[in-house]
């Protein structure tokens, strides 16, 4: 292990001394533990195939709270516990798009609601597709173009980025007014252009948002090939499309987080790792955000395995509810506010278990700097870019109560492909990629524990 | 596209002015370019799919020769060839591993022959299994425990290392010398477990040596899980093996390289951007490297497609033979040798198609400090690590003659899971992940024909 260590960091022409160099053995000692006997992946394994997709409100997910409270024993927690949460539930149930052409054509699309969208209530509610391009190709069309119209917001997915967050915050305005703009003008739905970098015909869903005082019309997506199609057929002709679903909010239930945590030797603050555990209600789940559970667990395992003394608390949060409501998030922070619990730090991974590349930090310069001082430890790991100014949205509540935060930077390039969809599945993960991200945050709070 | 560069570089604390802006807008247009619109992914899917794997000497060979001749002249070539390679031709033939224990229970292993091993003649070889863990182990034991015997090298490729290829080169000693060594000793013939970071039961293939003036015994591969199982059988039973192979060396052949340039408008001086036409006999080639044949190819269409003089020749190079003799990489060497062609920078893809992360460069010290230089440009791409001092096989004998040289570097979490086998196939490639690799070679070439 220290060999290794060692070529690395010559091939990085750089030499380490003293305190740094404990460090470096420890986190030599960490990576090869994860990456010899680490647990994630047979867990996510677990996770994905024995229990599949989780949306919050569903029995799956009931069942994941079970499961992931027996991982963190498993871990090594010395405590776990569940804690409540009042989620809201939406169910998709039967959906389907049907288009007809001046020729008389039909056609069954594949389709996905979009996630808190309502349905039509299990009758079939059709009108002409109006396409456009640009929400400002929308803005400029006239209210009476648009009445009892299907609208289809057809913005492609933008490949320039080589960060995909860009183009995937870019399209995102799509996909969360789509249903808001369409009411506004007296569409009847909404249809869009999934937010995807994948050259196929999977349906990306993903939440979507109403507003107040505005019908709230049915938001649906399409995979980009049926895009593509859609797009083509429109050219020369007109298309009536037909849609019909069951798809609608539920009201909603009392469910749970799940938290685990290894207590601090030195006093009770807290270190925060965690991730979802609820996922849409297509695929597995597997990137996201199963990932970022197993991930975490695996944070405490290291802890426990190899001995370390944590002088802080380490608690690893299966958050409830992120896709639909981020009511987990929420309320995490509400009950540390209630109970003065005072939290020094906190990281979330909810970005895919692919090959880490950095850690995205949301902090005040000084301890920012602090960590950035610490690249010559990470290098040897592939961790490189410390430059983000952003953190995860479940530990958002944490961090306006002060507490700094950060997020683990995966590679971004898979993730867009499979993101809120069927391919989501345990089969798009490496093992190596996803242990990897394990090995860096756990490297990343034993830097932390020991020096905040 | 030039906001994105601007984002990136805002957020890397990098500002950037005058040439250096200029070369940052070309980076920018060339990674648009080939995100947008790059061929590398159709092409791979083409050859993957309607050729397959194509190992020196097949049909599928040669297929592919014309295949490559015709998407450099797609890309805009302005002069394509073939150059002239004798290769050795090696066939697998049918191959069966079955072993019987103690208890007079039998079983067929999956297996696969190392690439250039001699079969057994279509005859059944048999004998007692002795497994050894390290070569240290084989070298004590003395001859007449080895005489008649089976060994089996379960050396297990280790998980520690960040950087796979460590554990690669670690592990390969095994392959390349099992056969020698077993042969050295009397025994019948070698078995090896598999250089895999895979948890799953697929044998990779891959080249071994024999030394001359000792029997040329087989050598075989077996994947993880077969290994394990021999393993804790081993440590009750007596296992019989009976190999039965028709693998062998049949001669050599007339084949080709296939070459394709755009000429330089200031001189004739060459750049070399390569990759292996070949593949082992298994899977698909599409890692090995088929990802390098496609981003070569790209590199020549970017530069035809916007427009970019370059002064010097730049030609991609699709080498033949790599797997298994290296002959069109000698052969590419000699020619230029012979007809005094100045190469000044020559670079390879062929470490599978992953997300580029660095450049390795075989180089004197101030070649390389300039390259280094331009980091602030290559690190809105994800390329951070310029320090590797190794470059491919295929232009080792351009480096050996004084050319500066480098080798791509992709993240290498995935490669030897599917390395060398039947899994190595276009549903492992991703397509945005391909063709940054194409992006950060052409980028980089951009640099060095303006530079140098």
């Amino acid at each position: 292990m220290i060999k290794i260590v060692g070529i690395s960091l010559m091939l990085l022409g750089m030499t380490l001394s003293g305190q740094t160099q404990d460090d470096s053995i420890q986190f030599s000692k960490i990576s090869a533990e994860i990456l010899n006997h680490g647990k994630g992946y047979t867990e996510l394994h677990d996770l994905t195939k024995n229990i599949g997709n989780r949306l919050s409100g569903s029995e799956a997910y009931e069942k994941s709270v079970q499961w992931a409270a027996q991982k963190l024993r498993d871990a090594g927690a010395d405590k776990v516990w569940l804690q409540e949460v009042i989620i809201p539930v939406w169910e998709r149930g039967k959906e389907s798009l049907r288009i007809k052409t001046d020729t008389g054509k039909t056609k069954s699309l594949k389709m996905l609601s979009l996630g808190n969208s309502e349905g039509t209530g299990g009758k079939d509610v059709s009108g002409e597709i109006i396409m456009v391009k640009s929400l400002e190709e929308y803005d400029r069309l006239p209210a009476e173009k648009i009445k009892d119209k299907i609208i289809f917001f057809n913005h492609p997915f933008d490949q320039s980025p080589v960060q995909t967050f860009i183009a995937y915050r870019d399209a995102g305005a799509y996909r969360r007014t789509a249903a808001a703009l369409t009411a506004k003008k007296g569409g009847k739905f909404a249809i869009i252009r999934s937010l995807s970098s994948g050259q196929d015909d999977v349906p990306h869903t993903g939440n979507m948002k109403y507003e107040d005082n505005l019908e709230k019309v049915p938001a649906i997506c399409i995979g980009n090939t049926t895009a593509d199609e859609l797009e083509q057929l429109l050219k020369t002709q007109k298309v009536i499309a037909t849609l019909n679903s069951n798809c609608g909010m539920k009201g909603e239930k009392l469910s749970h987080s799940v938290i685990g945590e290894i207590t601090g030797k030195k006093d009770k603050d807290v270190i925060v790792v965690g991730g979802h555990l609820d996922s849409w209600d297509v695929g597995e789940g597997a990137h996201d955000d199963g990932a970022g559970i197993v991930q975490s667990i695996e944070v405490l395992r290291t802890f426990k395995k190899l001995g370390i003394q944590n002088n802080h608390t380490i608690r690893a949060v299966c958050f409830a509810n992120e896709e639909n409501g981020t009511k987990g998030g929420k309320q995490y922070g509400k009950t540390a506010k209630e109970t003065h619990e005072k939290h020094i730090f906190a990281i979330e991974s909810d970005a895919g278990g692919f090959s880490p590349r950095g850690i995205s930090l949301e902090m005040d310069d000084e301890k920012r700097k602090q960590i950035q001082s610490w690249i010559k430890l990470f290098l040897p790991y592939g961790i490189y870019n410390f430059e983000g100014k952003y953190s995860g949205s479940d530990i958002a509540p944490l961090h306006e109560m002060g507490v700094p935060t950060a997020e683990l930077v995966p590679d971004p390039q898979r993730y867009f492909d499979i993101h809120h969809t069927e391919e989501d599945t345990f089969e798009k993960v490496n093992r190596r990629e996803l242990l990897l991200g394990s090995a860096v945050m756990t490297q990343l709070i034993y830097m932390i524990d020991k020096n905040w």
